[in-house]
């Protein structure tokens, strides 16, 4: 397991939107929890108005860097709509109205005797030659672009689709965690804590302050690719606690931030 | 009001645990809320794990493209609070103990008849020069630099920061905007809102469709810093909602994603 490689991505939240509070983002906190299960190391997050430069620049940015780039948003059928546009730039390729998505949507809508409008073909639209996400919830689909995932920006379908893409993905070696819930502020446990990270440089060891109004605690993730690695840098933290809890009660002090 | 300057600002979230999925940021949402209600628009948002490297990338790409940066996490007293020192880099600037925020620190632990540890010293590092933003919760303060504004990661300390950074701010004109919901699902909307957003230029319209489990439906947010132009739009988008609702009943239609 250690020695497998490890697998990187980003993701861009496209919309508006999320940048005016109206909507409050839903799917980095799902795409986080889906990729560290799965062994792929989220390393940045952007979200970027529904302007085409910004997609392009900050499409072009991460996909050189990472492995794999998954987004969100903007592939509806409406004007401000302009992912799949903006997506066919950064590649430089045309954007089309994909052959198997018209016919897919256009059956779907003869089905159920609906016009195909033309808002509604919009949602075919997508860089030439891309590949399909299939979309189980309402039919338009994503699609991939080499190491880009183009993926529907309503949380239902957003996770659908990713539940459709995870199995063809790439994964590395597993990132495991343990947290260790800690009584005590950060400010007892930083020196002794940052000493057993320098004991323990195959391990990344954090702590996250909680605050409930009143008083802080920490819990104390410890993280490590090798289940060897994760169990002595634990015992080490959970010794470091019971040390500081015979030396004194806990003081949950307001001011350890 | 319509001829106030345009006033722009960006995220930068830090923290590993952001991007594992341990913690689901709740800051970015507060911000955009925050800052669209004073009349500055967040334009960008990054989250960035705990390296420096990536931390000072982020940050000089963001603060030379935007009047303001707001950044959250990373300020506390663990190995792994590291924002000073990417700051400070980000800068060219030594980052130093500051001695007021020393002097805070310490008189507040020695009020309390707790030890000034060198972890809790830590929360008094920051760029030298750097002004403090009061935090009434927990003392350790933020600080701004430049355009900058460093500020802490748990919510009820980075919402704290925030109340106290805001008056300060310079702030543009407003955008006004105006939500109206719609029984329509997009494709049914598509194309008289995109006919509605072109006679209607200095608004910006957006659709956000909503998904209950088996139905969408959008909500019209109609956006501009004039009110004219905002009644004006607002107008036309609910008659094509009413026009739609005489021609049939909505469809709900769940593929109109």
């Amino acid at each position: 397991m250690s020695n497998s490689p490890i697998v990187t991505a980003a993701m861009l939240a496209i919309g508006d939107e999320l940048l005016s509070g109206r909507t409050k983002d839903k799917n980095i906190g799902h795409l986080a929890d889906v990729l560290t299960l799965a062994g792929i190391d989220l390393k940045e997050v952007r979200i970027v108005a529904d302007e085409e430069e910004a997609i392009v620049e900050a499409l072009n940015a991460l996909r050189q860097r990472h492995d794999y780039v998954f987004t969100s948003g903007g592939i509806g059928p409406t004007h401000d709509d302009i992912t799949a546009d903006a997506v066919s730039k950064a590649f430089g390729l045309p954007c089309i109205h994909d052959p198997e998505a018209m016919r897919l949507l256009g059956d779907m809508y003869a089905r159920r005797e609906m016009e195909f409008t033309e808002a509604r073909q919009r949602m075919a639209r997508m860089p030439e030659g891309a590949r399909h996400i299939p979309n189980p919830v309402s039919t338009a689909p994503g699609f991939i672009v080499e190491n880009v995932h183009v993926m529907a920006g309503v949380p239902q379908v957003f996770q659908a689709m990713l539940d459709n893409v995870l199995p063809q993905l790439r994964t590395g070696s597993k990132m495991l965690s343990r947290a260790l819930p800690c009584p005590f502020g950060e400010g007892d446990i930083g020196s002794p804590l940052a000493a057993i990270q320098k004991a323990h440089p195959a391990t990344s060891i954090g702590s996250y302050p909680k605050y409930d109004g009143a008083r802080f605690s920490t819990e104390i993730v410890v993280r490590a690719r090798d289940d060897h690695d994760l169990d002595a840098a634990a015992e080490a933290v959970q010794e470091m606690i019971l040390a500081l809890q015979e030396r004194r009660q806990p003081t949950n002090f307001s001011a350890d931030a």
